[in-house]
Parts: structure tokens; sequence; C-alpha cells
């Protein structure tokens, strides 16, 4: 099981770069979202919109106390920064573990986070983004097969086409 | 080479996700970003400011007539959209050409731009984020290499670690 830590979400400046994370989150593969920060019931909805049509499971869940999740977590804590080791020296050695919790920051991380986790990864050593670093984390992590997941009791379905566009829905 | 065109840019309200994709674009081995929609000084500025302090060659520019772009790109022209193929069908094909414009939509995306493209690819086929599918397309372009990229004339370079934050800066 895959969760991802959103750190520091501000609900006025961040709203659409937070759902990409968490459409990320949930299409390669983690069950869930949690995020600290402020609390917003949009985003909220139009993640739980999206895993009812394009199926699930998937939750998302406002923390705003994100110290407790990170200490309170069962398993291995995973925070990607620019900083860290690069993903393609470590991400052998992180497979090996069943519970992941991977921490993505906002504009300002606490230093705290750094000692908190277990494992401070970076992708590419580049300023870009966190939904291409939380994507990119996730792929490596499950060598690409999150590509071909199936999910369930989705009412809406892409038949993949050469050109133009094809869904199938049901109710 | 590896251009990448974003579509339908506009300034108010897409001012971050845009940046994220040029500095995914920049990040993850293309060598421009061209964006079509609304000319945006903030954007170009934030991305010229990255290149110039971490290093490039990497260049931007507003393009508002799209379809002549497509039309005059002298090479393939990759669309990625969540209705194409899935990427890991098409990926060792596409390697084989050199000159690449890969091409990522906004909110609406005109049916033409399917049409113009050689190739419209998806990437896992769930809605999630174009900053993302930029991100994994390029990385699987690349097979990963791009993450070994070094940047030249960088002011600003990570120095990876363990834990803390560690960065080496020339004047």
């Amino acid at each position: 099981m895959i969760t991802v830590l959103r750190l520091g979400h501000r609900a006025g400046r961040d709203p659409r770069i937070s759902t990409h994370c968490a459409l990320v989150a949930r299409a390669f593969g983690a069950g869930a979202m949690l995020y600290s920060g402020e609390h917003d019931s949009g985003l909220e909805k139009s993640v739980v919109n999206i895993s009812e049509n394009w199926g699930g499971p998937f939750e998302i869940k406002y923390e705003p106390k994100w110290k407790g999740v990170i200490k309170r977590f069962d398993g291995k804590k995973v925070h990607l920064t620019i900083y860290g080791i690069p993903v393609q020296k470590k991400i052998a050695e992180i497979r090996h573990f069943k519970n992941l919790l991977v921490i993505i920051g906002g504009q300002k991380v606490q230093a705290e986070v750094y000692h908190l986790a277990d494992y401070n990864i970076s992708v590419t050593g580049q300023p870009h983004s966190e939904v291409a670093a939380l994507a990119l984390f996730l792929h490596e992590l499950q060598r690409g097969k999150e590509l071909n997941k199936k999910f369930k009791n989705a009412r809406i379905r892409v038949v993949p086409r050469k050109c133009g566009k094809k869904t199938v829905k049901r109710d």
C-alpha cells in the first residue's frame, strides 16, 4: 500500500497543483492522499468525483497534524526533495518495503521533515514540479506496472485510439 | 532535440501549471517549450530565471499560432492525451526519431490536434496531469538517462544528501 502525504496545501494558491498531485497519486497506484495546510473541500470534491467516475479505491483526507501522521506511520517514509539522493540510486532498496508513505512538500518544507523521513530522494536534482516527481517516483517504484493498473467500479473507461476520442460509460 | 508545445495557456488560471510544464520540460531533457493561448511574461521570466541559475540551454517562447507550429515542425509530432495509445506500446518506435515535438494540451484541445499529430499517446489512460504525463513520456523516451543530465553554465547545483540541504553556488 502506497500513501501520499502532501504538505502545506494553500487553498487559494495551490488548488490545481494539489488536485494534480492527488490525481497522479491515484493514477499511478497509490491508495490515498493525505494533505496538510489548509482544509479545501473543493479539492476533496473534485478528487472524489474522479474516483467515483473513473474507479478506485482511492481516498483523500485532510490531516492538519502532519508531524503525527509521519511519526505514527507504520512503514517506510520517503520524502521527495530536490536535495535528496537520486531516485535511481535508491529505488531498488525502497522496492523491498510494502507500506510506503511518500511525502511531497509545497513551497516551504520544514527541516524536521528531512529528519522524520527514512529516505530523502530526488528526481533529477533540478527544480521542477512535485507533480512530476511523484509520478516518476511511483513509476520507478512499480517498474512501470502501474501503467496497466485496472480500477474497480469505473463508470468511465477510455478505449485507446490512434486518433480521436472514445470512452465507454456504464451507469 | 525535443521541443515541447503547451497549448492554450491561460495567464490567470494556469500560471503555476504551465511553469511546472516548462520546468519539467527543461529538467527532463527538452531544449525548449513553446506555448500558445495567452502571452504571459511572468511565466517566461520565472522559467528564464531558473535556466540562468540552474543552467541550460533551455528556451521558452510564445507562439500564438500553434497550428502553424505543428504543421511546420520538421520531425515527428507526439500529442499526449488520455485518449491515445498507451506509451508503453509505442515508445520503442518513437525512440527512433531524432526531432520530436511533444504536444500537451490544456482543458480543451481542438480535434485538429489529434489529426496533425503523428502519434496520440496516453500515459495511464486515467485523468491526472499534463505535468506528470510530460515527465513520464520524456523519461520513457530517454530510458531514464535524463535523470543524470548535466546542465551548462549552472550557477547553482545541488549536492545530494541523505538528510538536509546542500547546494554549491558560483558567480
